[in-house]
């Protein structure tokens, strides 16, 4: 089995409701030190050991992200 | 500033409706390596210097994540 932890998040400049409610929740609650906040995916992917990190690559390419407004890394879990 | 990265993910055995509708439909697109793949939330959080790594502790039980079904962990971005 290969692991993959995959974090998409929104390109720069792109507008970010949830992260801004958040933010706005926050300070509502008393947190004014709260500066910028952006919510993004978190994926967790386990494959056998023939899928290739190329295809992990293609994956989120057409399924896991949208690239024109979303930027993705995905970083190999050592086993 | 002060940056923070938090993840948060169902926790073990909390059915996750988003990451099965993702597995499934990568398989359809023919990644049948695909074993299982489960998605959380990613935070980037950004704050004064004054706000401490308890009130960021605090701020995820409270509106972050939902710590009846939901796992967080809390990484301090070293500037």
């Amino acid at each position: 089995m290969k692991n993959y932890k995959i974090v998409v998040t929104g390109k720069n400049g792109i507008f970010d409701p949830a992260g801004e409610t958040s933010k706005n929740a926050l300070r509502n609650l008393g947190y004014d030190g709260v500066e910028s906040l952006r919510i993004g995916k978190y994926v967790e992917l386990e494959t056998q050991d023939d899928v290739t990190g190329a295809q992990v690559e293609e994956m989120c390419e057409k399924l896991l992200a949208n690239p024109v407004i979303e930027d993705y890394r995905i970083e190999v879990v050592q086993p």
